[in-house]
């Protein structure tokens, strides 16, 4: 096990699991390094992001997929700057959930924006620090809406065949970008969680 | 006089009397030219915007020049995606308080970023449509802040140093850009709405 801590995302379309597996992830690593491990949510987890995630999700609210996607930068960058980086320093983990793969697949691959332009934003504008390890749950689109249930918000409210997008979106992802894996989210919480923990153990 | 409706900017330092001038701007660009004028500020005009605005001034947030930027791109873009892009349409001239001016002059001159990534920020991601003419109102500091009065919001609360490096931005971007023009906003309002309607009427 190196020294600094590090900072560790998990992702993937919605319903797949991604809050189950974050808390597992959390108390793994606490018990794992004796030390302090973050919890974030994105967008949010700072006062400031919690507001723009509200401008994200209310449905009485008409924004484009480069609207969102800068709003999401915006929340991103705020967390990195107030959070992340302050842990990382005091040697504390992080665990995420969603960054930089939902906005390529929800704005990018299923909002219909050019890839690599949102790509160069997400890097020169909430690009630091850059995550160690990004996980992706692959959980099939029918049975994560299943779980998710009735959608509560404005980007929720999209349906199945939007859903799919975003699936391919974060394959498409997972093919292009370095240090990040791809996880079978499907099965008992316990076995899914020993999947994503094989893959955190080889960058701690 | 050609066919196409116009997108005029009024931009400058807190107190410069942008409110004022583009309320005579908007009144006579609809007696000359008989048609519809938009109204906007910025951040803001949106429902969307307004709530973006809200996040933006609230003193209690704590925001650096990077997400304050992206958050004004994000206010920018809603705007000429939902406001201006329908208005000139239908043919409708649009006047707008702030723009790409503020930005750079208050996040990138004043707020210590780099004015090439903010630039490229700005015409990559709220760029479509460029206003046909920017006004920056030119009225020193000292006289601006005292036409302010007392701050109101967390941006204005930055004192007169963080103003006159805001001046110079705006300065700045007046030589580097195209279509900007300054104009001596120190003196009566008639005399200054006069010298402003002289630019515009050289771009309707």
């Amino acid at each position: 096990m190196t020294e600094r801590a590090k900072f560790v995302v998990l992702d993937g379309i919605d319903g797949c699991g991604k809050t189950t597996q974050a808390e597992r992830l959390v108390q793994a690593l606490a018990s794992e390094t004796g030390g302090e491990v973050l919890h974030l949510r994105e967008p949010g987890s700072t006062r400031e992001g919690e507001a723009i995630r509200a401008i994200l999700l209310e449905r009485d609210h008409v924004l484009s997929a480069g609207v969102e996607t800068l709003l999401f930068t915006a929340a991103r960058r705020q967390m990195l700057e107030r959070l992340v980086v302050p842990a990382l320093q005091r040697g504390a983990y992080v665990v995420c959930e969603r960054f930089h793969p939902s906005t390529y697949a929800y704005q990018a691959h299923a909002g219909g924006l050019d890839a690599d332009e949102v790509l160069a934003l997400l890097t020169g504008w909430a690009g630091d620090p850059e995550p160690d390890l990004v996980v992706l749950l692959d959980v099939p689109v029918s049975r994560a809406l299943e779980r998710r249930g009735a959608p509560t918000d404005r980007i929720e409210d999209r349906g199945a065949a939007f859903q799919e997008r975003v699936a391919a979106g974060m394959a498409d992802y997972a093919e292009r970008m370095e240090r990040v894996v791809r996880v079978d989210g499907v099965g008992d919480p316990d076995e899914v969680a020993a999947r994503v923990m094989s893959e955190v153990r080889r960058v701690l």
